[in-house]
């Protein structure tokens, strides 16, 4: 039997206290599929007293964070500490420069400093593994680093943020509004009290932001990423949406296009027989499309503390199976040194199908004037639906067109043109449609 | 850079046409992916002149695939030959035996084999590959293999099968019969001139036995598998099932119960609700639930020669990008000399819903008689729908029966009441019903 994998673990919230415990309740089996023992060296936490359900009294205890990553009785770091400076940062780069293995479940961090710290991992000739990171249990960092190898992506799409694909699930299925749907995500813990970081895209941003760099072996530029969160999603537009044959989604979408690589986060309709259209509730799910493979779509549990630790298990366990003299793959698919620079597409020039929900005065000429403004800006539509008179007996009436694949340029100025009439009484709302098999 | 990784392919048909292709036109990519050149060193096939889209000049000619699998120079072989015996394992064996590393798309081979071959790769400290063997470009193996490190698997299930995906799909949205959408698929390149090993289920057993190993580390056991093909799935079925909220789709499932590991292949209703529902034509799908991760769902293309290819060059990178030293993770996730003796639960204790579809006179006392045998089993009904004298004017009814959570024995007992009492006109039908999300 080969030596044991000493581990060290900072940070035991819900996600640190589950693989505490995991490692100890599957030492024999993980020590058989790993050929040797996997052990709990070393932790750190805010507080010692805590019951977690598994015992670590074995294990030595460290106050500070970084003397933990530093530690010469660690092999492996396991960062759980989150947030994308301050202590989480510190602690990764001392241990990689400290020369051990670091497993992180740090998203923002990542987000922010991913690229700078795959090139300590890869001059020290160490692992970072962050499954974790991404859309939590689903495997999809080590499907893309390395069962894709060879494949150049086009796409890759997903729901990445269970509180929002919580929100629109219920939403849809019991006539809700957002705000409600809000408060009972809150009160089962599936949304935080200030709930913005979720519902406007920024978790889903940071996630795609990793994404993107492995799929197209480019720097990772969150920055870039054009946002939109599900705040302003309505029931008149969940109800039109499914009218239509289409579901509302909130997906995060990369795309490698002609001048360069589009990154949005935004509410989408996807057609309701598509594979993506049927991840309820806090599920996650990613496709990413190939020029050798194909299409592949991964789905499953997107947080919580057991499928997060699943996902950091595995990462230790694939450092448990490396040995000294291992050629460890890249960080990031390639090369940190070699990661292509961001080249972003303009937003404007993205091209696809839209729906637009417009509520008008009820009265002759508005819908030969929207018209009119779609036919100038040459978009060409695929549907249309104008419901009668609104039953609030307000003078509105409710339009929605469907386009065919138009650009963004040309929607924007048909929506400024068509505000400029003063037909609208309402704002008018604009969803982005996903082409999805 | 580290040295070249000689690669040895021995049958150049799709697949391994393909193969080479991918490999030349990805040279550069792979080669900064896996820190040094992988090179086509050698090959061996039946036609040495045809042309199959890749200079493979440079590359070592072997009309015996055995003394290629021997040669010193190459360090993985390939083998793309097919076969459950014959030269494929005589290659296989050889190759292990040398001590190079081997990677294989033979579901076949393995099923029957697999153990065996997994003693030799683990003795001689090489790795055996093999993603392709099972959902063609699904990375499911690695999956089960490396990310679920640590997880109990409770049930594997999964649409393994292309062609009666297919056949299922356009019966469903075309309204066609089994025979015509047969013919269509034979035409198309989707079945084989004799279509039997298909869709009997014969296919999908065989990368069953595999999953089964991996999920629950046991001796894989294709023997033990209860088969039931697509052949006898009739518009009736595919229509009733509709009506009640389910999809009819050829399952391989493998699951733990108390009394051992039951293993079926079988036509299943999944509610159309869920994910595996939306999976359409030749795509595959399989569904993990383990204890820790949850349910977790990939889906994606499971045959043709692109996308089998691209799982044979990610087992080839995973290959690159060790190195003498690394201690390699056991063939089927526990070492092979660990596997558990295959325990075989019994069919007959099978629980779960059933879906009963039967042809009856249409006379007075047919429906309680019915109602009377599923009573005296103990088989409580969650639906019932009973349709009004067939059109055809023979006199004929059809009554549909959804059972809740019941046995195999007691569902079969029922029926053969049933079919006792005389009120058959037709042989009676019965589809499993699988939960699925």
């Amino acid at each position: 039997m080969a030596e044991a994998l000493r581990i060290g673990i900072a940070g035991l919230g819900t996600v640190g206290a589950s693989v505490a415990r995991v490692l100890s309740s599957k030492a024999a089996e993980l020590t058989r599929q790993c050929g040797r023992p996997i052990i709990v060296a070393a932790v750190s936490a805010r507080d010692r007293n805590r019951d977690r359900g598994v015992d670590l009294g074995a294990a030595q205890w460290f106050d500070d964070p970084v003397a933990l990553a530093k530690s010469a009785d660690i092999d492996v770091f396991v960062e759980l500490i989150g947030g994308d400076d301050g202590p989480a940062l510190a602690c990764v780069k001392a241990a990689l420069e400290a020369g051990h293995h670091v497993v992180t479940a740090n998203k923002a961090l990542l987000a922010k400093h991913g690229v700078a710290l795959a090139e300590i991992a890869e001059r020290k000739g160490v692992l970072l593994n962050y499954e974790a990171a991404v859309a939590g249990g689903i495997p999809i960092i080590k499907t893309m680093r390395e069962a894709m190898a060879g494949n150049t992506v086009s796409r890759v799409f997903g729901i990445l943020n269970g509180t929002c694909n919580y929100i629109l699930t219920r939403m849809e299925a019991e006539g809700l509004s957002f705000d409600a749907c809000l408060k009972d995500a809150q009160r089962l813990g599936y949304a935080e009290a200030d709930p913005t970081f979720d519902i406007e895209g920024h978790d889903t941003a940071h996630k795609l932001a990793i994404l993107t760099s492995l799929a197209f072996g480019c720097k990772i530029s969150a920055d870039s990423i054009y946002l939109e969160g599900i705040s302003n999603i309505s029931q008149a537009d969940i109800r039109a949406a499914g009218e239509l044959g289409y579901r509302i989604k909130l997906l995060g979408v990369a795309v490698q296009t002609e001048t360069g690589i589009e990154q949005r986060v935004h509410p989408t309709m996807v057609p309701t027989s598509s594979v993506i259209a049927q991840v309820h509730g806090v599920t996650n799910a990613v496709a990413v499309e190939t020029d050798i493979l194909g299409e592949l779509l991964l789905s499953g549990p997107g947080a919580g503390g057991n499928a997060t630790a699943s996902a950091v298990v595995g990462d230790i366990a694939d450092i448990a199976k490396s040995r000294p003299g291992f050629q460890h793959g890249p960080v990031f698919g390639r090369p940190a040194k070699e990661l292509k620079p961001y080249k972003k597409a303009q937003m404007r020039s993205h091209a696809g199908g839209y729906f637009i929900r417009l509520t008008v005065h009820d009265r002759v000429g508005v819908f030969a004037a929207v018209a009119k403004r779609m036919a100038d800006n040459d978009i060409s539509l695929e549907s249309i639906v104008q419901h009668g008179s609104s039953a609030e007996g307000d003078g509105s009436k409710t339009v929605i067109l469907v386009t065919h694949e138009t650009t963004e340029a040309a929607v924007r100025k048909a929506v400024e043109g068509i505000t400029k009439d003063g037909h609208l009484i309402d704002k008018p709302q604009v969803i982005r449609i996903e082409r999805a098999d």
